[in-house]
């Protein structure tokens, strides 16, 4: 297998894009990645998108996009593992790139989601869950993760004060990142008076409903040198998948995906956890993102409040986790997802993050989640 | 790159099965795959799956068709390329193996298509295509392929004759498959008497919605002699796209991506089309079939029609297309049609296919196409 490099990344404002259709959104930011690497050819193509056939009525995405970028005929693909599907389109980038398949892959991601009715969007975003299980029983995604929430803040103590603090931080970090759909501040005060979604969850608490695209250029590492920016190794993979269904967990407040993808993409790369400089992850409501710190090793089980409370994943703490936002700041078309935390691994690995820039930065993982964690993909990126 | 080889193929009886889940619909055919290889692991799995959030309001098929086929937590993905979303399965499951990221790869192809009415199937199958300049102003599959239909009977004087000899062969040849929806033969006469959908294509001349799944097992090809059966090679692999409109085709009675997707596929494998002992093509409509040959090169162009009538493509003929039935007559469950080729193509092969063997074949083609061809997947096999 080869080595493969990031050599560009795009990503155009996000928002409620009213006056533009998924195809614009995705090709505007699929342009600003092939500006950004400089090349004007590419070999083939990956698109992650969740369920553009509930949100637009468009499915082919492969197609669709490849036509609108005016690449026909190179191979396109769109693949599927619900909010992670950025995630995973890296992950074929990745795969097809080390194969020898394909040198200039294009990954993106894209979602447009507010084409439709806020009942039609939970519905959508419910496909995520066990339809038969779960989603046909009333189930929405709010809900599952309140479960989540209220079985760690029974377990582990972990408090109400603490999830708001994961909202706040990456409110603070999103402020400073001019492309997020939310770029204010937020406080503790803000987040426990808002409105109630899912009790103990709160509006402040979610990650919102989003427009928006990403896109970044992979190649073989010994061919990254010869582009406009420095490369970004991807030093290692890994997928994962659980139980679809909490119901069917051993636990219902632990990511066993997140544990394993991490594993196996920090093995890959010949890296511990703590030899990482900072953490995109997937903060779809604020429990999430402290339960993703526990799975990665970060901290240990039950610890991840605490420590969000002490300032450990603070953009100046020890561990800065979601230097760009994250979902809660920066938006959560859930098919971009993914692509955008690379987006912010390839600006933080550059140094191109600036008032964000994580001081000194040359390792960082992504990690990127389905459902309540039905599926993850982990990446771990490395300066050359 | 490692040579790939197929070692299992399953597939259960595709048909309405109103008293089968999706989820059950694929385990039952995943299990027949794998019991099929001899195999009792996989290392991932990759599902072609066109819609599933229209027809059944579930996405996130990766995670919860391994949680039910008892794989957590291998990774697992979900593709889509419209009605090539089973071929594009095929070649995801292809590179894993070839690029050494795994050994033991099931690739399955799903669809669960009766449990909505009619006019949802239409609006699903329709999001193949532009949603905003074909879809939304009212254009549906069968619309779509019959104005490539009278495009190709006006300019190359195709008859409406020669369409139903498609089907009467396919039928024909559907009649020896057990597993086929539609395992009966039609007349001419039938088809050019049944209730006509658009002017000239009648229902006859169209693929039916059908519920059904396939899977095969995929490992490196030095690991092939160690199971049950012998491999099958995957010698070359080919993918295309083109503008998912047929208002910005050159041509619209021409599949382009067809013809670069077989191109790529025979150069890999180092063969010419006249190589090939039996092809399994998208016959989604009647006029598709005519169309596919031609671009595949078997025929000149325009000159599929009359090759129909002379029986070049008949089980007994030179060179036999669609032996298994086809989509005509084994049903066309979008998702799974590009992996059910390749069950026909595997058993063809091996000289497991009874009444409807091709005498002899030791290489066939396989070729699965998205909307109107606005993706076009072709792989290339060989027994070992």
């Amino acid at each position: 297998m080869r080595d493969v490099a990031v050599i560009g990344a795009g990503m155009a404002k996000w928002g409620e894009l009213w006056d533009k259709s998924l195809r614009t959104v995705f090709v505007e930011s699929a342009l600003l990645a092939l500006e950004d690497a400089g090349v004007d050819r590419i070999d083939s193509m990956f698109v992650g998108c969740m369920s553009s056939g509930l949100f637009v009525g468009q499915e082919h995405l492969g197609s669709l996009l490849s036509d609108y970028l005016g690449r026909n005929p190179v191979p396109a693909a769109r693949v599927e593992s619900a909010c992670a599907s950025g995630g995973l389109a890296l992950r074929q980038g990745y795969i097809e790139v080390a194969s020898g398949m394909a040198d200039i892959v294009l990954v993106g991601g894209v979602e447009k989601m507010t084409d439709v009715t806020g009942c039609e969007a939970t519905f959508a975003l419910g496909t995520a869950a066990d339809q038969d299980y779960e989603g046909f029983h009333g189930l929405t995604f709010p809900a599952l993760y309140a479960m989540m929430a209220v079985a760690h803040m029974h377990k582990y103590g972990t408090t109400r004060e603490q999830l708001a603090m994961v909202a706040v931080k990456n409110h603070d970090n999103g402020s400073k990142n001019p492309l997020a759909q939310f770029p204010f501040k937020v406080s503790v005060e803000a987040v426990l008076n808002s409105v109630l979604v899912a009790d103990p969850l709160r509006i402040l608490d979610c990650s919102p409903i989003t427009d928006g695209a990403a896109a970044v250029i992979l190649c073989p590492a010994e061919m990254a040198g010869k582009f406009k920016k420095p490369g970004i190794r991807i030093a290692g993979t890994g997928q994962a998948t659980d139980s679809i269904s909490l119901s069917s967990r051993k636990e219902i407040c632990e990511l066993e995906s997140t544990r394993v993808a991490a594993q196996k993409a920090l093995a890959m790369a010949g890296r511990k956890v703590e030899d990482m400089h900072f953490f995109e992850v997937h903060d779809c409501f604020t429990i999430a993102e402290i339960m993703v710190m526990e799975a990665l090793g970060l901290v240990p089980k039950g610890a991840g409040g605490k420590a969000v409370e002490e300032g450990l994943t603070r953009l100046d703490g020890k561990y800065p986790v979601n230097p760009s936002g994250g979902l809660k700041a920066k938006g959560h078309p859930v098919g971009a997802t993914g692509v955008a935390q690379v987006v912010e691994a390839v600006k933080q690995l550059r140094g191109e993050a600036g008032p964000r820039q994580v001081k000194g930065a040359t390792r960082g993982l992504t990690q990127n989640m389905g459902g309540t964690g039905g599926s993850s993909v982990v990446h771990v990126f490395e300066a050359m």
